[in-house]
């Protein structure tokens, strides 16, 4: 049987990662989980996020796939480390595929991140991007009012338009020439925050980024699937089934196979 | 003492990997080969160019790298399996990586590729887009007289614009959304194909997608350099030092280190 690539997000956000993932790699087989009853993890503690998402992993692990994607800024800033060197598999975060991305692209040197109070909090993009260039500028800026938007399905809405001026005001004022959307949620507003930023800025989507590292490592490994026949991806969520498979099924354009999750109180 | 990338092409054209690592991992020590003696390798037998990759990664292995970018398309396709079992040390060639990002790119689906004959003989870039993607279209074109102007460092010269609109006169029509430069010299030629292949066409550069995958696999095997210090870049090459110097200096805008080296007749 064909080994899945696993891909875990506090809720819609990674399914960012997997649009790209099946469009870029269409012989993959994905599954997904999207820890929807807990979203978002943006203002937890990094200890919490860690905690999550060991859980998640411990489910996914069971369906033995090659490679575990942390589909989730908040949790890679919290937990890759740790993740990766708990599990036997290569596992990926969306952190440094958008740094290494922003690096390649600047021309200025001065690159704008957004993300999760979590993700900004850590300090990770800043560290990532500086790891690799002393020499860029790094502005940071919190946007704790998208993850929900999008969690709801409202990211067409007038309201997410306003939500969207109102969080970038202070960041549009930096020289930045590209700024990256540090949280797998941000592409579902990325029209609306291009038109805020303006055309001079290119947006760095950490999910695109993402996705093609998966292939990069892949092949490096030599674990790139080979098979002809088209795979069947699988989806878990944690919270309402409804909600998760009309977000889902819209922004991916067709059907997808969910199975609802339930996390069950445990005394050990 | 620092561990270097071995960089190596048939000439001048792996410069532009130099360039985009230089940018990108500023902190990397680079030793560069160019193989100007017996530059161009287009249009030879895979055999010889297996031969003379191998007779460059035995001269680069004793600088004792830590990893061996083949930087050049035509010896990527002849020799990089060759060359991967023979070392120990990573090597990375530049087709996969130009092949990830046009996927990546392309909305169409519809991708050109142009490159040397050999490259282009060996299909080794419709090879890696279809093992990637079943779904895309792959026009591909051979560009022979692209390396001989580079190499004389006549690429902004009027004649240069006229090779390549007399080169680029089939497939600009067809209906590709990016085009990818087979060939580490092509980038010396950016800004004239882009011209005469219009700005609807993204231009995918084998060279920049390298030196970002080189930062991925290095960060992926825990390699990447640490130091704070500007590392000290060495230069080799096989034919004429005074030209090669002068297209390196305009090329990387800064001085280089540079050791001639003679090819001895053996009859070993």
């Amino acid at each position: 049987m064909q080994q899945a690539i696993a891909i875990l997000d506090s809720g819609v956000g990674g399914l960012t990662v997997v649009k790209e993932v099946m469009r870029q790699l269409p012989r993959e087989k994905v599954i997904y989980f999207g820890d929807t009853a807990r979203t978002p993890y943006g203002p937890r503690s990094s200890e919490e996020v860690r905690k999550f998402t060991e859980q998640i992993v411990d489910f996914l692990i069971e369906f033995n796939p090659k490679m575990i994607v942390i589909a989730c800024n908040t949790a890679t800033a919290a937990a890759l480390d740790y993740i990766s060197a708990k599990v036997s598999i290569p596992v990926i975060g969306v952190i440094h595929p958008g740094a290494r991305a922003a690096i390649s692209a600047t021309k200025t040197g001065h690159i704008g991140v957004i993300g999760t109070l979590g993700t900004i909090r850590s300090g990770a993009y800043a560290s990532a991007l500086k790891e690799l260039s002393p020499y860029v500028e790094v502005i940071s800026q919190a946007c704790p009012e998208f993850v929900p938007i999008v969690e709801k399905g409202m990211f067409r809405s007038e309201e997410a338009k306003l939500v969207v001026q109102d969080s970038l005001q202070d960041i549009r004022n930096y020289p930045i020439d590209c700024l990256i959307l540090g949280c797998t949620h941000y592409p579902f507003l990325a029209d609306t925050i291009q038109e805020v930023m303006g055309h001079n800025v290119k947006l760095i989507s950490s999910a695109d980024e993402t996705a093609r590292e998966i292939s990069t490592i892949l092949y490096d490994k030599g674990q790139l699937a080979r098979g002809v026949e088209t795979p069947i991806h699988q989806f878990f969520c944690s919270g309402d089934p409804q909600i998760f498979k009309k977000i889902a099924q819209e922004w991916l354009g067709e059907q997808i196979n969910l199975t609802p999750i339930v996390w069950q109180a445990s005394t050990v």
